[in-house]
Parts: C-alpha cells; sequence; structure tokens
C-alpha cells in the first residue's frame, strides 16, 4: 500500500482591513503577514477579500451623491430598500437575471451572476458608504501579486474573493472575482480513472474551491481579509477570473 | 494592533477506496487515518467521498440490467448516450430541471439539484456499473460519525461531498450532500459589524465551503477518498444537508 500525507494549510492574517484609498495594500499584507508568523514562500497562494481590496483601490460610492432613476425608486419603494442603493447596483450591472421579492440579481460588468452587482454597505467606515466591486479585479490581483512577490520575495498566487448565493442551495459561499498566477480551473478532461474510464465533464473550479476554503478562516466578523494557503500544488499560469465566467453560449440558465 | 493566527489543515486519508459492499468504512476510515499519521481529535471533521460511501453502501447499478424508457431510449439517441445510463438518471430523479443539449439537470429524490442525478461510472470497477447516491446521505453521514467516534474515541462531524456543476459558473465545485454532527449553516443575520452596519443576507453555507476545501486535496485520481479538516470551529448540532436545498418557495431559479 502506497503511504501518501497530503495536507494544505489555511492562515489567516488579521488587522490589515482599516485600508484607505491609496494605501500599498501589498506592502501591509506582506508586513502583516511577517508580524502574524504567517509564512510566505513560493507556491503560496493568498485570497484576499474584494472589500479590501475595493477599499485600497477607492472603489466606494456615496449614497448621498446618487440620484436614484425611477426604476430604483420604484423598486426600492416596493421592497423598503434604499433608491440610492437601488441605483448604485443597476449602474455596476449590465443585465438584470432576476428582480422580484426585493431581490436584485444582474450581471455585472465583468459578467459575474450576482446579488445588488456585489454593491454592499458592510465593513466599510460610514453608513453612506458602500463598496463597489474592483474596476478589473484580474487586473487588481495581477498588481497585488507582483507587489507582493516584489516585497515578499516569493512566487505566488493570488485569488480576490467575494461572497455569492447560487441557486438551488442555501447559504452564501466564497468565489474567486480576480485570480493571477495559476490556472483557475483543473481540467480532467480526457484523462482516465484506474479502472480505464474516461473523465467526461470533469472541470474543478479550484480557484472557487481555494476562495471558499479561505471563508471558512476569513468570516464575516474576524477582521481577517487576507488567508494565505499552502501546500495545494497549483498551475501556474498568468490566470483570470473570466475562465470562471460561462459563456452565454454554454449558460442553460442565463 | 491585536495578534491572533488562526489556522486550518485540510489533510488527506488515502488508499479506502476499493471499499466493497458491506464494508465497514469507519473502521477502514479510523485504521488508515492511524497508519497514515492523520490525527483524530475532538472537533475533526471528516469529509467523506460520496463515491466511497455509496460503495460501501452497494448503491450501485449494473446497467446490463436496466430496461430504458422510450424517453430515455430518445434522449439517449439524439445526444449520443447509454439510454440505461439515462434510465438510471431518470429513476433517481423526481423533476427534469434541464434536458437540452446532451445536459440532464434533475432534482433528486433528496432535492438535490444536479447533473445525472449524481449517477457516475468513474471510479467504480466494471464498465457496466454505476454508483448512485446513497438513499439518506444524512442518515449515512450519522451512522459514519457515530462509528468514528466510537473507534476513534473522538467526538467528530461527518460531511459527505460529491461534485456538482453550478448555473452561471463554469467548473465543478464539491458541495455537501450528507451531514452529521455540524450546522451546515452559518447565520450571522442581525449581527453588527464593527461600524453599526447590520448584516442582512449573510447565511454562510460553510459545510459546502468544507466540500470544497477538502477536494483541493481528494482531487479525481488521487485515491483519497476521505479528508480530515483540523481547526475549524463549527457548531456541534444534529446537522443535515437537507438545510442547504432551498425550497421551492425561496428559489428564484427552479
Amino acid at each position: 500500500m502506497e503511504r501518501r500525507k497530503r495536507a494544505i494549510t489555511i492562515t489567516g492574517i488579521s488587522n490589515i482591513d482599516e485600508v484607505q484609498p491609496g494605501d500599498d495594500l501589498a506592502r501591509l499584507i506582506v508586513e502583516r503577514a511577517g508580524q502574524e508568523d504567517v509564512k510566505l514562500a513560493d507556491g503560496s497562494i493568498l485570497v484576499v477579500a474584494q472589500k479590501v481590496v475595493s477599499k485600497a483601490e477607492g472603489r466606494l460610492a456615496d449614497l448621498r451623491q446618487v440620484t436614484p432613476s425611477a426604476l430604483a425608486v420604484s423598486f426600492a419603494e416596493q421592497y423598503d430598500k434604499d433608491a440610492r442603493f437601488v441605483e448604485v447596483v443597476l449602474q455596476q450591472s449590465k443585465r438584470i437575471v432576476k428582480m422580484d421579492h426585493g431581490v436584485l440579481i444582474v450581471e455585472t460588468h465583468h459578467g459575474f451572476v450576482c446579488a445588488n452587482a456585489g454593491v454592499d454597505g458592510s465593513n466599510v467606515p460610514g453608513k453612506h458608504i458602500v463598496s463597489l466591486l474592483p474596476v478589473d479585479p484580474d487586473a487588481s490581483a495581477e498588481r497585488l501579486r507582483k507587489q507582493i512577490e516584489e516585497y515578499s520575495g516569493c512566487k505566488c498566487a493570488v485569488i480576490i474573493s467575494d461572497t455569492f448565493g447560487r441557486p438551488w442551495r442555501e447559504g452564501l459561499t466564497n468565489v474567486a472575482i480576480g485570480v493571477s498566477g495559476m490556472e483557475p480551473l483543473l481540467d480532467y478532461r480526457n484523462t482516465v480513472d484506474e479502472h480505464g474510464f474516461t473523465l467526461h465533464a470533469s472541470v474543478l473550479a479550484v480557484a472557487d474551491e481555494i476562495a471558499a476554503a479561505a471563508e471558512l478562516i476569513m468570516g464575516k466578523l474576524n477582521r481577517i481579509p487576507v488567508v494565505v494557503v499552502e501546500g495545494y500544488s497549483y498551475c501556474a499560469a498568468p490566470g483570470s477570473a473570466r475562465k470562471l465566467v460561462r459563456s452565454p453560449e454554454r449558460d442553460l440558465f442565463r
């Protein structure tokens, strides 16, 4: 019998959530990792919560400066929502997928399908302030990765994660909205199992699984916006979360 | 500044995939864990791949004994599939969600929405044999948990995982289809963040996130059907994966 021990370790880095627009997030991450004895090494994957990336990039909107459209006012009145918030969501959307029961599920300009276009009022300072998704989360991930590599001297991958719902199942899970340094999908198609059966449909969304794993440490109130994953042998590549977005032609649930 | 180090470790247990119907899977798991120096402790979460549970429970179908219905034959002919396989899928379904482009997405008798009702020909011996989901995966998880607790002396949780697709995003991820010993959902609703913002929609599907994390070690060809997760503080409870199934009234994408 073969003896094999494989392990993945997921460690949180805390106290980097009070980020201001313009802050050097990569430097904060590398410094805090050092202070908290979280080792960065070649092959580390850093999962960074969208919220802290958006804060550093100044991707915030002040609801006091928003003039809601008639559609936003109408939907907000029906469901007791803030029309200015609804307006921001509409502005961040390129297609409305569902707009019913007070739920607004949209396709963002990036192609992500999620509630409220990722616009979120939690964990931002000021009750009129909401955070928006980064304009180009892959570019954000790439920038972070290059800076982290420079500051730490380690070759790594970066995943920017956000918390999305999904049809049919209760509860939210974290998924990858930006990826740099690794293939987000692991393709088993046409590989053969030990019984000679050819795997047909198996493409695994490993970047989403890594984001989900990281959420277990991040939590919502733990103030742990960055997580380091060690021990996962990813396939090094430029990487892009766009590969995780199903194209309209392949989407049976558009 | 607060200093806090939190870590989760995910370790695989290998060489327990050649399970036969009637085998004592819990004993195999505890024995192999010992042989591979994978420590079980109070608070361990064991994630067990559906395939190995189905094998131990004899949840296999022999396609040579299946007589396909007219519907199965018709669909199979259109898309170059095995009509007997399609028939088994139909028998494991209580509702067809999509049946198009050669894809058969159904609601299983348990209420899970997934491709092919979880029927799968990979990693089972014999090319005419397919595995079916356990009849009651929560009961399977509970049985395993109680036996593992008895054999190991440790209080643990058990998640039975399977690999499902999802709309809008490419790639599959592992989710929980059976849960025992922990709450599958972590409910943040009405908690308040440090800025005084009340979280409204945040219920996290932590059992699905743990299943996803475990998949990173399991892989599809690694022969690691069981994974031990250490360091995650779950909420102890009887637990049930049925809580992860969205009720028809709450499902906008039924």
